[in-house]
């Protein structure tokens, strides 16, 4: 039976819940952060109080570091185990929902970390502490967890295909003025600010939140499941290349996945790794 | 016979007109209004000389405060007076128009006050003094001015949904940084700089600026009427709530709709506002 | 036999190529440097290795001025030679081939050099010394090679209104903020922080690279040749309006496509014209 605590869920009021992800090290996306996702998912879609839910890392140098490409392929036993195929529909099921999804970021939020927290409705940042990116086209693969769907509609297609080409590192405000959060916040009022955007949610009427979300969605548009799931299956296509075996090969002999200044700095280091 | 003297239009120049809002103490969106405009609207598109028209308010502390929620559907004996749901139909209108329409933007435009704003081509604010806000969903109903259709392409879905969902007041910087004005200017320059930009337009050739107008108009795209009538009969519909009925009874035992800090910091008090 | 050397073009790497653009003395859009940009884009396409291409001056005080309205309909008997209606394919032919490319901008980027930028997939932009405008509408025409459709996708339709219709200089800050370009650079660290972009990409693997910008383009949208061709033939048609005539022949008296204080401040000049 596999370890059932990567998410720590608190109903801080019943229409007000928080979620803190801890999987140390780094935070890894790994099979069983994905089973209690869908738990979790389960459980909100059934609850009958809930307005809003505001996700967090443990960690504050990871969000979550990315996903985790050794043991991606694993499927747990365990409630909501699911193949890593089943992500789009997860993505799609929370922008869908009649809840309002916050991610708080701190630390990296990096390949799946920022789809995580782009699958969420809205983000706000840490001005001296978060770190985005979509790194995987450095480690020749494409991303697969809807970064491709979500980007060039809140950034544009330039700004897109710079962080999808250049791989790099960006910081809050950079991600702020290109639309990638919602907000760059000094961390020391970071906390407090998402806690009090949190309770006034909370405090408004069920059915307008849920109307005023559905219509949003009507007009921005959520990207379909089918899409995401199109983009997915090119991200598991890419990893079978043998250039990308080879340069994850490298990358696991530097450290990848392990807590050290590789993950800390990775844009800079995926730069410097000339063939 | 009504009070005919809501809007003051004055003829800068033949191809730039000025429209001034005055409609005491906090300049409600209100039937009479909605019947000048109407009759403005006639007026430009009969017009041959007009290139551009630039809406501001007389009254510093509000642009619109916003709908008149105890008089709006009081069909007022003038000219151009409408039923609420001729308003989708304006918007297009103005939209479509060859005109140029620049909104100046000084104190609150909340609901209605900023759906105005969003149905001009241009926003410019003041950086001390504007203040826009969607406070629907505090007040249980969505919006239904054109807010949900405008905002989202503007600003994109998770700021739209921020907007939405938080209900609360946003200054000029940050609405500039969401691309919900043009730009955020220092009050003591935001006269003249909207005067200029407009004389500099009513000297370009009409036949020029309405091709332009009409390409980008047909590359963004103008939200049809049918849309903005979607969302103008959900939130007509909202207002039945029981719920909504009692907190709008609330309010309006605050002191809603009168000169009092309840309008002037309207975000602030929503959020306190719990069942 | 007409001049070859509007462009200079230098492989850094074989995965990484510059150009540099000289036609003196302001870098006007002539037919010849037409010709020469299809033969770089026959050459892009036919080679195995490249994967970035930057694209800058040689003038820091003209990135390019804007079309040469004298002799635009001239074709040059040389390699690569086309009628103007041959441009919306070549922009559609860059922003669909797999090379990333990236305009460096210094200096002015007005109506043509402004789409020659958006036809690029990146931009960044010298904070003190690159001006963008679009100012075809103060000519008494409409903008044709691009700028329509692009500009409302990346700034919206609000500020695509403001660009167009009030033919001004925007400065890089405003330009950044408005998204027309990536990034507003301290001009002193523009040309590393390029030449650092470029290499890293250069570094990158082929494959991932021209999937992630397939997958952008997929989800972003590329306008169409076809739409390009109808803002391109719109624009032809203006330039025979009497009002184009007469204003073309007003600005040449004056010394338009010299290089003097009329190109150098045409956004100030242009909005003195009056008629």
């Amino acid at each position: 039976m596999a370890n059932h605590n990567r998410l720590t869920v608190k109903q801080v009021t019943p229409a007000y819940w928080h979620v803190s992800i801890n999987n140390p090290p780094i935070n890894l996306f790994d099979p069983e952060m994905f089973a209690e996702f869908n738990v979790l998912m389960d459980k909100i879609d059934g609850d009958k109080d809930i307005k809003i839910v505001v996700i967090e890392s443990a960690n504050p140098q990871y969000f979550i570091a990315h996903f985790d490409i050794v043991r991606g392929e694993t499927i747990p036993d365990q409630p909501g185990a699911a193949d890593f195929g089943a992500w789009p529909g997860f993505v799609t099921r929370l922008a869908e929902s009649r809840v309002v999804s916050v991610a708080k970021l701190r630390g990296r939020a990096r390949g799946h970390g920022s789809e995580l927290a782009l699958a969420c409705d809205i983000r706000f940042a840490s001005k001296e502490k978060a770190i985005l990116s979509q790194p995987e086209v450095g480690v020749s693969v494409v991303p697969g967890g809807g970064a491709t769907e979500w980007l060039p509609a809140l950034v544009g297609r330039s700004r897109a295909l710079e962080i999808f080409c250049g791989s790099d590192d960006f910081d809050a405000d950079t991600a702020e003025k290109y639309g990638w959060v919602n907000r760059s916040i000094h961390d020391a009022q970071l906390d407090a600010f998402v806690d009090n955007f949190a309770r006034r949610v909370s405090n408004f009427d069920k059915r307008a939140l849920e109307l005023a979300k559905k219509t949003v969605n009507a007009r921005a548009g959520v990207p379909s499941e089918a899409e995401r799931w199109g983009s997915n299956r090119a991200f598991v296509w890419t990893t079978t290349w043998p250039e990308t075996q080879a340069k994850i090969g490298r990358l696991m002999g530097m450290g990848l996945q392990q807590d050290n200044d590789l993950e800390l700095n990775f844009g800079k280091h995926i730069g410097l790794l000339i063939d």
